[in-house]
């Protein structure tokens, strides 16, 4: 891994708390296909003293490193697992120090794998002066960057809980995220195009159950025109995520999603998977796949009707299903 | 039903099996939701004497009116359901007389109802002179077609063959088939929208396993491009359904199972309901809502990988579950 690491100031906020916002500026980060970035920044996020333990979080595709409300408050910002993170919560910041990035994206000629991502998180962590870590949580994609920290990083890592993924796709959601992206591919009109893709993948992302209990599915028809529900919600929805994402990271993000290979192999550490039972873009199957490979892997499956978006849905599902996991750590 | 009908010359084709291919012209025809059609043919076909007792077949949205090969030949086609209609098959052109249409169709300003395909049928009966059919046997688009026709005509129909539809459509395929039609309006470059909306037509088409069984799900990865086995199987088919297909039509018929809307009281004949247990598009549970709402309704459910194109491909299955209904007639 010829890095060349170049640290810039980092903007300290609340010291008090030990917490702080980062980044590490690379002049060159070499990808896992063979592409090179230039003169990116690892943006990250540190909460908690050093004295404790370390547990990294890693959220979907559209998560940032603001995983808890105790820094993202500063920021105007919710966390997006406060939930689940803070004082006193099931990722206990009384006892763990977490540490989360930004994902690193590329244009359509630099393909990133969830291995760069693991060695952009493994960077923070040598910054941080940290060398091994209790606990790498991930959900969605993150859990796909868990994976593959463990298995470039097998000595750094201790426990690995692994949310609403497997060890590899399913064709079909391989199929909606390449549809997604011929529509990114129109040249369009940008907002139109990524509000499109977004609710088709919203679509995955919710159990089907819920989807029909929600809305009557009956057409609203006046004159010629014709709207429905769930259309209005879908789009309601995908207009709120085109505010706050962009389609160059949209792409490469999900197309590293979809070129996730990581050998069973090579994950040697405890794991943790949790599945949801509606998840469709990550089929419970896949997951009780994956856990079969693993030496070391048990599987936790909550029973939910919100699917794949069940680790931002069902917190306290979620923290019965990991709590006796940390406990044993 | 304030109709201007103006009979044109037949296209007799082969009068020794009195099977011809037909049309009916229509100064106007008044649509269920209140746009007026002008100068429109409804393009039927007739198989078989008119001693017999008569059968109407209508497919999905992309089917046409050769239903079968004893006349698709002398176009140089295939039926598209051969396989089941013929000279001792299923339906057995020795024993009944087959009707089909060619669904009529409009621009965004005139919603089509499957009221109105219904009628259009109606019409071409009226034309031949047959008061009541024996069977309409509807896969997909046409069982919404035939629940309409039996809403709409109760006297003119004995009994109704529903295979993969059910009285209400699922929000999911709603949403799908909602942002198909957002593609077809992004007035990019038609062939290639079509595509796009057709593969997701298509995924939704296919069973999950079979999909899954099918392709290994790894990224073929050259440089920084990647491709997939599934999506390649995708384009591959989403381009010789452009070739036979047009946007126009796509997009109305697409409306028109979404607009689908009748009472279940209105549906008094005998009916039998054929179900594929792996059709994402028609779930399952919405066939066995919609045959518990029913007075004279049956069920019966295909065990299959093929989803919803089941009704393509799995024949000996139909047959097995259409035979002992058509038998009680």
């Amino acid at each position: 891994m010829s890095v060349a690491l170049e640290k810039i100031a980092n903007e300290v906020l609340t010291n008090t708390e030990q917490s702080e916002l980062g980044a590490l500026h690379l002049a060159e980060f070499e990808l896992h296909f063979g592409a090179i970035l230039k003169n990116i920044e690892i943006e990250y996020c540190v909460f908690g003293g050093s004295d404790k333990p370390v547990v990294v979080i890693q959220g979907g595709i559209s998560a940032t490193r603001l995983v808890t409300d105790e820094i993202a408050n500063t920021q105007g910002k919710k966390g997006w697992w406060s939930e689940l993170v803070g004082k006193s919560k099931l990722i206990d910041l009384n006892h763990y120090r977490v540490v989360s990035i930004n994902y690193i994206y590329g244009r359509a000629s630099e393909l990133i794998a969830t291995q760069d991502q693991a060695r952009a998180v493994k960077l923070v962590l040598e910054q941080l002066g940290v060398k091994q870590i209790t606990a790498f949580i991930g959900s969605s994609y993150g859990g796909l960057v868990g994976q593959s920290f463990a298995s470039l990083f097998p000595k750094s890592i201790k426990n690995l809980v692994c949310i609403c993924c497997a060890l590899r796709n399913s064709n079909k959601a391989i199929a909606l995220r390449s549809i997604q992206r011929k529509i990114l591919g129109l040249q369009h009109d940008t907002a139109t195009e990524l509000a499109i893709a977004r609710s088709i993948a919203h679509l995955g992302y919710r159990g089907f159950d819920e989807i029909e209990a929600r809305f009557d599915g009956k057409a609203k028809i006046e004159g010629q025109q014709v709207r429905f529900d769930v259309v209005d919600y879908l789009e309601h929805n995908a207009k709120k995520f085109v505010q706050r994402f962009d389609k160059e990271k949209y792409i490469s993000l999900s197309t590293s999603i979809d070129t996730h290979d990581v050998s069973e192999s090579q994950i040697q550490c405890e794991a943790l998977f949790v599945a949801f039972d509606s998840d469709e873009t990550v089929p419970l199957n896949l997951i009780k796949d994956s856990v079969k490979k693993l030496k070391r892997a048990r599987l936790k499956i909550i029973e939910t009707q919100y699917g794949h978006d069940g680790f931002l849905i069902e917190y306290k599902k979620l923290e019965n299903a990991i709590r006796p996991f940390l406990e044993n750590i």
